[in-house]
């Protein structure tokens, strides 16, 4: 059955896989201490104006977060997110089972406004109880949100400077990176994001790899022993070549972006269509995922003939529908979507 | 200077000080396995009419709270709390240090809504990607809340039936419960909690003990080894018999609940003053804690002769302030406070 | 250069990468929910002659024996393991991580001694304040263990009855099972060890595929919301069914068991040229790992031309090395190597 | 019935009762921010020597170990102890529960040997794989030991040039304190121990207080936020002026020493005793615990008059005994241990 449910649903990219076969009897050092891994690192170093910046890579997004959330945060810390963020909602308690608490702001479209990230610290800060509360440390956004919205470069360095004003790292959640860097309208680049954020991380699992996100202290700034906390959260991956194969592929010659460009360009398409035949976009989003606010039935009977992303029941009639295209979507696919639309 | 700031400013009532004084020489066995500490267990299972309840002696507030929730939430659950919730705000994140986050419901007065927890679980359980997500497993409240107010019967025995609906223990935190029980309008007595609860707690620390909390598994429910968890917690007191012996005394003819009608009267006396002389109560509160919105001038001016509470800041120009009274509260010192206001 | 270093310098059996190359433009849902990941849970139930076994796909062995041991561990309890035990000594306190001890026994080449554990635990409860203690919950063993030993039916059947004594779950670390099952002169099978444990798991990043380990609660008796505890351990693969495929091959028509036997037919050649040599064999290990105690000198000598795992010091003037072979070692480069040596 | 089983079974010193009698309907603030806190910490800097130290007070000991343990080890790292260690064997998993594991020495007499110590940090960086284990973290001592056995002077002196060389904090468990600083013999004095340690306790509990442990850190180096991470930990004690009471009466014209002085005194007394009368002493040591290796019999027909504590089984038919001694300890007592000898 045609899918449009999600952004990992097929393999890898054509060019990974091929390079995959032609390593596969290669004789790599263990843990990521191989050439490829260095030579990927410095692609991202590159790609960054970076570089200072040391790189790692880890399989998948809770575990990233986890993992990094939980070796920059102080004990006595937790973590300011937008209360619909990933870290808050869908990764089963990751965060607290490292002992830290997931401080909330509420989300514009996805996003946490840095006036009222300021405001929450200021009001902290003037408690006199202070002490026995949670201090806001780590600051997470994602870009793009869980709802496919972007910063501006703007709110970004608003973000930045409340940042800095208390003291706390900014953590920047790039599981879908890609999509967002090459969004139309964007006035985000990566050098900005490298340049803005303590540490990031270049979604590789949701943009055309099998698996993998490649982390990025953007100026030397890992964690003392950063290694030894991968493995202590159960995250180090022994064929580390796998993770590093993947992006030395993603991060020649651009494939990473052209990869997200095709899936932009293949949401803007259904985009147009649906707004042509009257449908509700939930909110308005520039990158590879399509929020629809549909009646019930309508949802029910697209869903005989294609599988949609179901994200939450907006009342009792209506139902909000992710349609999300990938690397692997075609224009054959597009077409039949657009048929049954 | 006179202090009307907290219920826990003072040491204990008399009468635990002078059996403290005569047992000081007996040579105790240690970590709670004497026979005053049983004598308090089976004075504490008569007042609840649980015969069959295990009782436990712990040392805080926030060290119970965190040792009774780690021990009766599953690793792939949070524990349900108002948004205002001590657990929630006020313990530096001692529920997340044991990996559990706290799942919040807006409060009303500081209580939560039955029909809301209801709406809270068949939401969660009706989302298709439920097991990405923390599940609602322990519901805790307080009684009185941080606001001194006071759950009825009724919600009470609603909050029992949708935990039973879900599976979920409820939890009770009477770090102040003496002053709830005595409270004037109250229809839940002391059995009605250990009926309609799994686990609750009778607060000594702000109720005339040194230091105490009696911890009441209502029906012989204590999660397996809890003695190991409690040392795991680094919450066994060595000499487990001062925790025994305050309790022994509370609960010996009924000055626990004396302790609480004294400060609750003295709260009502000082309540009184304030409605006649044009105060502004924040909210309706029987117990022995008091809120006012006062101007920040008045605030600052009774302070320059009373320690008072601080809450938070209500708007640009008012304060909400606590007044609150304890077993040590005298009329001379009420009688000094209403010649203030 | 010639590498005998480990058993996972090299990609996966090219079987699993022409799989996967076929299956990569499949658009499959998520996180292991999908057919092929099915289908492989079905062969190992069958393998394991287990119908009622509940089969999960991990992506690494750390990974594993964390999110496992902490599932099935109570909270007052640690996990007993040999001192040499990965767990104890090569996770970089990963089982900590979780808030578990690990309680450790002497190894006898690598494995517990039945007859000590019994010990242990009847010291431990004989003591009179156990309750202050770490109880010995889990029994972590592995199979082949760090030294490439095994387990006899006798040893793991006296095992299982020890933990059936002390209500202890007894899990197996099969990193590496395909040597061990495969081993010459080994009378356990794939069925003993599903009869006579709680958990185990059936190596496959060690066994020719590119990472994945599964995991088999071998009576029905996964953990209650499992898949909810592998997330919170940032454990779960979005791409899930490349696990399934990974394991579906290999459980199809015997091949991880032909991988197994032969890297164990290679390193047996090699291990016969060493004796016929005169090397110092430092333990008799009868699966793919070969340990050897040689000079310093013969040691730095040979390591010009071949990588070797380094195991660790054996006195000033001589070191252990380990010689390792997998599903990639060719007759040519163990022709090679016993040119070298 | 008579009893010497342990040093912590009678209330507190007379002096403390008193002091806490006349204070008791005194407003303090809450939390340990008054001025009877203020005044037992700076006679407790003056003690040590050390101006400059952060002085905190926590209710016990095992709860002390686990937060300061917590908060100055890093992620990356555990505590290294004897294999005898409090911490690593009678405090339930409470090291662990933080996420940090217990590295082991062998004792000798309780203690852990300098060289010992840098042999093991030596081994452990000379290992290729160190990343992928626990390091050596913070360095645990108790003074006197669990075997009540004191380090000298020389002894502390060269864990500090260890500690120093690995960059580890020394941090010393003085539960019992006291009986250390008094003992005959001994060279080691309190400004040593604030000198040579990054961080030390001066321990209440077993030395003449209700309860208590001050926690010094000898050098202005309390961790960040330190009152967070004690509430985080449910440990830190609403009415806290309990705490410094007690301390500011130990440590108010030498009453602390006293105590100590008068116990070791009446151990010194039973150890002649037991010597001239042919019993076995298990080890050498000069303070208030004495172990005796005991014919089963003997254990058995002496319990029936007095209390003593269970050490170990020696062996089939022996039994290590402990006799204690402590502030309550009377001369009539010892008399009366004495006539059953």
């Amino acid at each position: 059955m045609l899918s449009f449910e999600n952004d990992y649903c097929c393999g890898a990219h054509p060019a990974i896989l091929e390079r995959l076969a032609a390593a596969n009897a290669t004789q790599f050092p263990g843990y990521g201490s191989d050439e490829v891994c260095e030579s990927a690192k410095a692609r991202i170093r590159e790609a960054c104006g970076a570089p200072d910046a040391d790189v790692w890579f880890l399989v998948g997004g809770t575990q990233t977060n986890q993992t990094v959330i939980d070796a920059v945060t102080p004990a006595y810390a937790g973590v300011v997110a937008a209360d619909t963020g990933h870290v808050n909602v869908h990764e089963a308690g990751a965060i607290e089972a490292t002992g830290h608490k997931v401080l909330t702001l509420p989300h514009h479209d996805g996003k946490i406004d840095p006036a009222e990230l300021d405001r929450y610290c200021a009001t902290f800060y003037a408690d006199g109880n202070y002490e026995h509360m949670v201090f806001p440390g780590t600051v997470y956004v994602s870009h793009p949100t869980e709802y496919g919205t972007l910063y501006t470069l703007d709110e970004l360095t608003a973000l930045r400077e409340v940042c800095d004003r208390y003291g706390m790292p900014l953590f920047l959640d790039g599981a879908r990176l890609g999509y967002g860097l090459t969004a139309p309208g964007t006035d985000v680049t990566l050098r900005d994001i490298a340049r803005l954020t303590d540490v990031f991380y270049i979604g590789g699992t949701k943009v055309g790899a099998l698996f993998g996100e490649a982390v990025v202290f953007t100026h030397g700034n890992a964690p003392r022993h950063f290694l030894t906390l991968i493995k202590r959260h159960g995250a180090l991956l022994a064929k580390g070549w796998l993770l590093g194969l993947q992006f030395d592929t993603l991060f020649d010659g651009g494939l990473y972006l052209d990869i997200a460009r095709h899936a932009n360009d293949a949401a803007a398409r259904i985009r147009d269509v649906l707004r042509e035949r009257g449908y509700t976009l939930t909110m308005d989003t520039p990158t590879n995922q399509i929020f629809i606010t549909m009646d019930n039935d309508v949802a029910a009977r697209l869903q005989e003939h294609v599988r949609l992303g179901f994200m939450e029941k907006a009342d009792d009639t209506h139902t909000v529908m992710r349609i999300c295209t990938s690397w692997s979507t075609t224009d054959e696919q597009v077409d039949e979507l657009i048929a049954l639309l």
